[in-house]
């Protein structure tokens, strides 16, 4: 394979916009407009811990970017500039370079965001991807987790459930379906909603850890609770066949991570106004709940019962 | 151990600035002042590739920010904001995870640069860091590889070798000496003496893959050459004698990386001014050649003899 600067010339400096210096220098140098505060986010995603290692180089590369994508979508951010760290084990081909720079070249030219600089490394094992995505609201109107309202009603967008179930299809537990496995290896980040939700929305968060847990972020930062009501949760038309035949799954549309769709809270006056946007985005929304003032996060069913939900949520290091 | 959030809670949290938000959410918001330009560079830092598995925690947590702040030294910039990506094996310890972040707390005090935000995954096999760090100079002001001038003056700040030669002591190839090794283990980037050198330097490189590769990056971006004079590259002491009985290992002064000092080209009028300002941060300074028309760098003895060289610096990734 190439060496490292030959490598950064032929797959990413093709990528770069002009502040990063054509990636030749050390470092990136950018001006952001007066009156816009910079938001900052930062992923990192590891082999066999984040993805498999015969993914394709084009999911791996389209995961890595939609998570900072989706974390900026979620603050309600125009995207700018990320950096790209590369650890690649020392026999990584051309083929997989060529696959993992097309595809973030092709979510760049969708999301408007460019290549601003990194570092390109050997790893001893694996691909380690980590990811510094920045993007720019008007200042102070960041969307943030902590400022969910007693009262507010809980929105989701998209279907929920599908890319856990896409996991489970790779890990062979159950039968595949391409669908379900388009939707884990190439999620979509809300990016056109979230910058219009800054003027709607109290609070907001991706779900990247799973319905209740991500919604718990915002709840515990908020220092409310929320009920949720299970029936609400949207499921595509795939997983509503699927949970028909294995109610077991049921879980996944509320503790599946990787959907990448965003969870927030907005006061009720606000609804109608909601749904014009996400009709007009063409995003589909559900209200699936509302802000209490008890802390936590609780599933109801159709009868208003307390659904036992075990674990909520994909967390490292679980003691 | 602790689960993520705990983890970063206990350890990382206290390290943050208001911008970071506690760490509580998943991006930051950072306002740059108006006037100035934000300066980002990113590092990657691979255990069994960059650092030994059983180095100390705060040799490892401070290499890899003083790598980030040797980039912001020689870009002029003033340091401001970092964000930490941490994967982990799941065994680390608590007494591991206090030495890292003890480390870093002091680096922050010694620097002025604080956490902004982050993440902390598992990893299959050993520690990965990733840093990507911000700085700020008035605009336009940034320091390049990419503006040497035929005529200048080539200096270097410190001495050279240290590092390189601490490392092969890590590696039994040579007697272990402390200095030495304090010096692989724990560097020091030039900060106070970049901030100030935007104002006389033409252009500048901070030293981690070796002092000819380092000076080469700037006259290849600046279409230059450069002489440097191998008896004029400052050495410290130890080095000096160790030289003295193994001169074998005086590639290390020149090929040898690591040692976050500053080379820089300037204008021979600006000589005096620089070397006073040297002199009043107590940073040693060498003038050690000259920038020329014809490209590449070319080392030569007291006789202007050409000095062969070989490998002149640590690429990742060779063929």
């Amino acid at each position: 394979m190439a060496n490292e600067f030959d490598l950064i010339h032929r797959y990413f400096s093709p990528l770069a916009g002009p502040e990063g210096l054509g990636l030749g220098d050390d470092a990136a140098c950018l001006r952001v407009e007066p009156g816009f505060d910079l938001i900052v986010t930062k992923d990192m995603l590891v082999e066999g811990v984040h993805f498999f290692g015969d993914d394709p180089a084009s999911s791996i590369a389209h995961k890595s970017l939609v998570a900072s994508l989706s974390d900026l979508a979620a603050k309600g951010a125009m995207p700018k500039h990320y950096f790209l760290g590369l650890s690649l084990p020392s026999d990584v081909s051309d083929e997989w370079l060529a696959e993992f720079s097309d595809a973030l070249a092709k979510l760049q030219d969708q999301s408007g965001i460019r290549l601003a600089g990194g570092d390109t490394t050997r790893s001893l094992s694996g691909v380690t991807v980590s990811i510094t995505a920045m993007g720019t609201v008007p200042e102070g109107r960041m969307l943030r987790r902590s400022s969910a309202q007693v009262g507010d009603l809980v929105f989701v967008t998209g279907a929920l459930g599908d890319a856990a179930l896409g996991l489970k299809c790779l890990e062979e537990e159950i039968e595949p379906d391409e669908c379900l496995i388009a939707r884990y290896r190439y999620p979509e980040a809300r990016t056109a909603l979230g910058i219009e939700l800054a003027s709607f929305a109290n609070a907001c968060a991706d779900i990247s850890d799973g319905l209740l847990a991500d919604l718990g972020h915002i709840t515990a930062a908020s220092g409310v609770g929320a009920d949720v009501n299970l029936a609400e949760i949207p499921r595509s038309p795939t997983v509503r066949e699927l949970l028909a035949l294995a109610p077991e799954l049921e879980s996944c549309i509320y503790s599946g991570g990787d959907d990448y769709e965003l969870v927030f809270t907005a006061d009720q006056s606000k609804q109608d106004d909601i749904e014009s946007l996400c009709a007009s985005l063409g995003v589909p929304l559900a209200a699936i709940g509302c802000v209490t003032e008890k802390a936590g996060v609780r599933l109801v069913d159709q009868n208003g019962k307390l659904v036992h939900t075990g674990r909520s949520g994909f967390q490292h290091f679980e003691t």
